[in-house]
């Protein structure tokens, strides 16, 4: 089991606290913003005198609500395929353990999200990865890349969508891509979309639920980014596979329920909670594009323009962004603050690649970013001298 | 992956109650009881504008406290030793995978929990039964069997003290066959300890944990039970042993934390609630006299006195108690009324045991205790007719 690239820093910056220095998180995606006040409004209503076990497959309540919710997103599902888990870290588990068997395959794009990894190895899955580059602004990598990949091993292929970490949305050409793929060689598709809410290009969002191949493809979901709530560990499985449906719940019945008081936080979440979430979407856009451009004005960074989510992984002028990283954190102030951000090659597989880059998320006030950006700057100065 | 022997039966009572039969649930443990109020007071006092990720390991606080609950019970461990989990199932599984690898073998007794296997094969690994007779009352199996059972793959044997399902407490003698069995052998202990709290034999409660082989323990908890909060998913995985911690750990950081509510419930059932405590015991130990007596009156039923939790296994005079109980929901009702046990060959690993035997929790009421008796006694007669 690896270690998380994202915790791997946690204790310098723990260190440096100690000290006093004020740490910029640039690090991790825990969502600033708050929660909708009517969900947190719910939690005081809770008129129950027993806390008991929900149903595995989560309150019927629950599911009905998000059956209006995909709607909106033009996915048409009924409350019998959706399976609430434990945060979406649960439905990936779960989906892998269902769709592969050890030994199997399952392809994902690098950078990726590093936990992904751990739960393949959870599976006892095989990770094979085809790189996602830079320089084309981190665009899905050609067919060509995903064919080479494959073997008669391969029963899957994995996307976030928008990408965590690097923020870029597939295009309809690429799914489609995707999809031809995906047929041809009869594989599962697990589609990670819990970034569907951020979405920055002005283009309806396109599922994978929507690219009709009902039977090949499992949706993962999650309500803690879209609400902020991602310490209540409610997730989604969605897939129109019965089969692979009634598998999930033989996992999720030794399991026995997800969590109760999330459940409850998660549906009172769903309705009427349109401006809030627009809210959300503009504070989100106006960050990323203050923050993008504040990146690309220090000399020798780049980082293209994420058009989903809240991350960028950016380049930067070091030969070792992990030793950097560390450095900020033990090392550099500028007047008593420093900078924590995710070095990138825990996002990759393949040895060797991202060891310039970072992986940063804007998910500070942006007056908090302004002096991110400002010891950022100063930082690579002193670093490099 | 198998199905839920609890759950299997689910839809035929659930056809039952559509057509207007009241059900009495001795089939699952899920209590009746209250929740602490202070802990739902607490809920309704959540003063946070973001349900933010808490610890992967669970909050500071949170750990603090259960060190002094468990320095009631003799338990001496620092809060660094503990790590909260998504429930005692989430605990299980995390041990399984972080001490055993795909192949390896682990000593279970049967009748057990059922979800124990389901974790087993999630973790890949092969589960060894022993087998506990009802004719002992459900007393740990000779030393000779647990012998016999081990093979140079096998690396941890598992206990649930007292005994879901047959309420067994082991005794301070078989603590320390187990014990010898583990240090003579180099093996894990994992030990369930969830109805430590319900314990009716008057004899102080003997952890795992005190058995002074603390690098081969690893206990498992949850609150679940013992405040009657199953659904809030908080459990704890406790060990001395540092390396299974750290790689345990790992596991967590993946799945990034467990529920932040549940914590703040959890939080606050430990301390001042002595009182509610007390109550719950008494309470499950008036049902357990007047369950088990009840039991035993009716002709052909036999069961042991259980003297923890809040189970027994009983054997029915029937040859199949599946039948059984499926004719007990789609067929039998007096005034109404039927019974829903589970059927106990689903708790044992070795085909054709306990075909006769069913699996029942007083987690009602005793009037309702005393209704479901009724029912059974006139189902046995009707069904044998």
């Amino acid at each position: 089991m690896p270690s998380s690239p994202i915790r791997k820093l946690a204790p310098l910056a723990r260190e440096a606290k100690k000290q006093g220095v004020k740490v910029y998180h640039l690090n991790i995606g825990q969502p600033d913003l708050p929660t909708p006040p009517k969900a947190l409004e719910a939690l005081k209503h809770v008129d129950r005198t027993t806390l008991e076990y929900s149903p595995s497959e989560g309150y019927a309540s629950l599911r009905e609500k998000l059956t209006g919710y995909y709607k909106r997103y033009g996915i048409d599902i009924t409350p019998d395929e959706i399976i609430v888990t434990c945060g979406g870290s649960e439905a990936i588990l779960l989906g892998l353990l269902t769709c592969l068997d050890p030994g199997d395959e399952i392809i994902m794009v690098e950078p990726g999200y590093a936990n992904y990894i751990s739960f393949a190895k959870t599976a006892r899955i095989t990770v094979k990865t085809v790189t996602a580059r830079i320089e084309d602004g981190f665009a899905l990598p050609p067919v060509d890349a995903f064919e080479k990949a494959i073997t008669p091993r391969t029963k899957a292929i994995l996307l976030c969508n928008p990408s965590n970490p690097t923020g870029y949305v597939y295009t309809a050409e690429e799914l489609q891509q995707i999809k031809e793929i995906v047929v041809k060689h009869d594989l599962f598709l697990f589609s990670d979309e819990v970034y569907r809410e951020f979405v920055y290009n002005g283009k309806p969002y396109l599922s994978a639920m929507s690219l009709g191949i009902p039977e090949h493809v499992v949706m993962i979901d999650s309500v803690s980014k879209r609400y902020s709530e991602c310490g209540i560990r409610i997730g989604m499985l969605v897939t129109h596979n019965k089969e692979v449906h009634d598998t999930v719940m033989k996992f999720c019945q030794a399991r026995l329920s997800p969590p109760l008081l999330g459940q409850i936080v998660a549906e009172a979440s769903i309705e009427g909670t349109q401006d809030y979430a627009k809210a959300c979407f503009d504070e989100y856009k106006a960050r990323r594009d203050f923050f993008i451009k504040g990146l690309n004005e220090i000399p020798g960074v780049y980082s293209p323009m994420p058009e989903g989510a809240f991350y960028t992984v950016a380049s930067l002028p070091v030969a070792d962004a992990e030793d950097f990283c560390r450095w900020l954190l033990t090392d550099f102030r500028l007047d008593g603050e420093t900078v924590m951000m995710a070095p990138a090659a825990g996002f990759y597989s393949t040895p060797g690649l991202g060891k310039n880059q970072v992986r940063m998320a804007y998910v500070l006030k942006i007056e908090d970013l302004a002096k991110a950006l400002k010891v950022l700057r100063a930082a690579l100065e002193a670093y490099n001298k």
